[in-house]
């Protein structure tokens, strides 16, 4: 293992330019965080605002995520003063309760095939095994916990993340209102059905499923987005792509804006109310990296949980043939709780393209 | 216009922690050019070396491509010293020659449905309309010559871009040999022969095609990317996403993998030569945002070009109605030429993750 | 205060480009901490690492500082794996145990002259004014847990930081072994009983003293220092400028060098054991902004504390004329606790210059 | 010299953060230059309105400076459309034409003390020994055209630099219509004259000597600087020591507040027209590293020239002992054209604080 101590292997756990946030803390440590630089003074904070949405994503609450048990309770640490963001640091801390570290014996030894165990070790030479430790979709749980102080910050954008698809199986319908009646984040009451039928089987048979994740934000002005490398939608892609499990991102049409001809592609705008009335969206709402004033939709594929206990060939950290078969508590599809933190992701992307574009907080 | 005056409208154009460059210039200025900081020193580097990726891209050499004529030479005014890198920045620069400015002058007024034209002036308040400023496709020459220096900070690693899908028709076979044999960086020969009545067809009535481009990364270490806001895939899709025109982007399987089972997704492993042999490539050699020692595998989505003869709805400048069909000089499928532009960000990306990671040239 | 909604108002808590840390927490909030990122896996690491150095800054150890009575226990919470970092963020939080908001009354109408008051409310337009919020002495106990583990990445590093003038007079001797038997951290026995008497004279008065640290860190090979932004003594004169209370910055001669000549200025070289043998260090370590491998001398500048009992005119946060005597508890001559912060900051810009050149634990 | 092939040695050109500027070139290639990005767009800017800051630091006009001959003629490459700034990065290009590298035939061989080259050797492994290269003061010109493109973002700012201090001898008159009347930028006719003849004296005599500048801000509103690590105080720090044979940085009273009382030291404040009026400015104009409203007040310490003809013992690059004495063409006191320099990096500095702190042009 001298390897470990012979590298450079940076990390680097910020995102963001102007509102930048940076996450700390693993899986099975004694708890996790965020730390919030850049946001603008003068904004009502308190955990309250950041606690639903930590709620949205929160395990053990239906059979169709994991059973692990976290009741994530955000605290505010540093930043806020008689109820106001001060400008300065904002720092959040979840602590973590419900580890059961044991489940790991067998990860500490073999590379569970799909997961970073491998990778992690070949860049670190070490790695804090137990859940995956900084690898872990535990983090995530900080993302959402910092996209919340993110929205207070774009309180004129309105953003909807729903799973569009599972398992291959695509919801048609549209109805906002369900998104919240069923545990899947569809706003069609009727895939939600098939969708527990489809999940219960995969989770039953020790499988995993995959899943896509539509988010829209209406309300976003014409404007925002850096050129020509702080792109709106090139920083949306990195956000997504760095969700774990993502294996892929589009911005409006994408994939199929490739099979259109350029008259059938072209966004063509009248003259409307203040500004222009756009005919089409095929752009989902960016052009040249700068929103245009339209709803900005981006799309996000999750593969399935890597996770799973049909018995998988692998080989263990002396390079030996192995099998494995991952126990522990695991989402059959992790891309249903992927909902919530694209949310968050996108709320972060425009608070930080916001505060490069206007200086301001909106009020 | 006041709005110009008021505003914060940051821009930013560099990119990359370690190896980062930034790029310059707009389509019709005197010259373009990228400034790149953080290259090792010691590197064998003349105009030599990055002259041939510019050929690649050049406009002008097929009727399949824009009929601006561009030399595209570079010059390095800066980093080098006999011959070598002295790892103080490296200043490249291209002059801009055929330029006919009075092309734009409906572009002024109105607005190209599908450009970044709207966008500039709601962010600025202010562009250089010819031939899209900043926001040409012109731009992209500078990352290819950058791209030119990055693949001397990763000579371990091979890199080949091809475009796999024009105008919804797929290339099937994969004979990289191909490639260079038509002007469609296309490794399939029956597909380059279908593509070209393709493509001509959308020239001749004004029209545009979208393209998809692959692009492989062989000889990639295992253990680049930095977790986890600066992973590999979320640096290149940020970096693809970057890219004009560009509207998706998988990393291996991509969405396809949101359709598979758990272990029909899994990369299985078996003991190798040296590390891991992978029993298959779904995650496209990235795992937890590090790479895996497989292939590093990319797709991008280019939508069509947005000029088009095609007379299409817009607005101008003060709002009212117009009518814009682009005349000037065009791609009638900018996808072509996004190849070797593909093929230079994923350089800069991974010159970029291995620096962070190895902080070392390898030689 | 309706600014206070209006600004931009960025803040930036982060410091360093390959080694980063970034402070957060309020002088009576509920706890302070640093975050750490890109500090290399595979290091040894505890708690026990870095409380000697926060037990050197922590108050109310002697009359000489102020009687706050502060544990400044510190906490890692995630980041070390088996006593082992693991390359991830390593997050340190020390509790706030001892505060006083009550003295604050007063402070929170009227500008302290010499304090962060005003500027504060100028920029944000709201402020914690319990103990300087953000702005008060005691965000320096993060940057000494952070400086605790920055040490670790140095081990070839020896780092003496002590002060030569309280009030104008200067210290003769060097002898390092006193620096810890004084409250003064004086390496001249003499000087610091002169000391005693001259501190206490100020306490009792109710004024207030300054004085001037010198740091030296011995074992700093040649190389490190990137130009020409990040010059190792660039990095140094914003780290030491950046603590509170400090005026001036000087590296190696300093001021008098700007009277000496050419020649007498010179660090004549002849061949050594390995490397040159210079004849002198004018230069404190840096030429070029790179270290010369000579020993790396800073000397800083502390403005004598601002809270004193002597009233001051000033004026309310509604503009009237007012006058204020700070009560509360501060040290009556800021410098003294300046040491070993002084000490941390070389630490962590070594720690951060060395990574950038080496890329190396140096194990 | 295999060493330049292993290491990291990364280097780092850029400053700044919302307003950031990259300079690039070595003293004797093809070209220097600077590429700024974030300036706001809207601004009037041509040549004209850098040129001027460039002939002040211009070399070869009197005898008291280096005889090297440059026009130093600036061209805006990018960035500027009907001569108004346009957002996108604005790039600046001074071609170099009076090289003589025939002098430096003695310097590719030894170390010139005090100079960089050992550094350099040491860091790089290879360095480009003509004229001192990249740590040539040549490259100041590219931070002195970058400042006349931060001073358009600043215009309610007076920044005016002088030299206060030669070779020992201090300037006691303050007439700032005398800077320009004497080859010094010296506010003091009297001290002006003395000078004249002690630089004659040093440079006959092959030596050199050091200089201090004071820079003064007026004009800049309170509320400019972001805590904690992009104080305004620590910005200027390091950006004036990042200037080269620049060797101690004060701000205010500098180190002659440590000799202070805190009654002495305190700026009393009283209301006045707008904001407080203060009865002193010890502090310099910041404090918190926030800008207080009143002067910001630098003063920076140049070390004499440290090429000189007087011969001094050294080693050369086999590590043999050797003597050398400078030939080439030289300032005989580098500090006087430090004074533009100063000023240029005040600019730069404020640019950046403005846009952190108001996200605005001030217009």
């Amino acid at each position: 293992m001298a390897r470990r101590f012979r590298g450079f292997r940076v990390s680097y756990n910020s995102f963001g330019h102007s509102f930048r946030f940076s996450t700390w803390g693993e899986s099975h440590g004694p708890a996790i965080g965020a730390l919030i630089d850049g946001c603008p003074p003068g904004l009502k904070l308190s955990e309250a605002d950041i606690q639903p949405f930590l709620d949205q994503r929160r395990p053990g609450q239906t059979r169709f995520t994991t059973q692990r048990q976290e009741p994530d309770q955000v605290r505010i640490l540093a930043g806020v003063f008689e109820g106001r963001t001060t400008g300065t640091p904002i720092s959040l801390m979840i602590d973590n309760v419900d580890q059961r570290s044991k489940d790991y014996a067998e990860v500490a030894k073999a590379y569970r095939p799909g997961h970073a165990d491998y990778a992690y070790d070949a860049k670190y030479g070490f790695r804090d095994y137990r859940g995956g430790g900084r690898s872990s979709a535990r983090e995530t749980a900080s993302r959402v916990a910092a996209g919340g102080v993110a929205r207070l910050v774009v309180p004129e954008v309105s953003i909807v993340a729903h799973v569009i698809e599972i398992g291959g199986d695509r919801a048609t319908a549209f109805d906002p209102a369900q998104i919240d009646r069923n545990p899947f984040f569809c706003a069609d009451a009727e895939a939600a059905v098939r969708w527990e039928t489809l999940v219960d089987e995969a989770r039953k048979s020790g499988s995993s499923l995959g899943a896509v994740v539509e988010c829209v934000a209406t309300g976003v002005p014409a404007g925002w987005g850096a050129p020509l490398y702080h792109k709106l939608d090139a920083q949306l892609a990195a956000a997504m792509m760095s969700i774990n499990a993502v294996k892929g991102v589009e911005i409006g049409d994408g994939f199929h804006a490739a099979r259109l001809r350029g008259e059938d592609n072209a966004d063509a705008m009248r003259p409307g109310e203040d500004g222009p009335e756009f005919l089409a969206n095929h752009a989902g709402g960016i052009a040249g990296g700068i929103s245009t004033g339209q709803p900005v939709v981006v799309r996000v594929a999750f593969k399935p949980t890597s996770s799973i206990l049909t018995p998988v060939e692998t080989i263990d950290r002396d390079g030996a043939a192995a099998e494995i078969a991952t126990k522990g508590r695991h989402d059959p599809c992790v891309g249903i709780r992927g909902a919530p933190v694209v949310a968050a992701m996108m709320a972060l992307c425009l608070a930080d393209a916001k505060l490069m574009h206007r200086g301001q907080t909106g009020r």
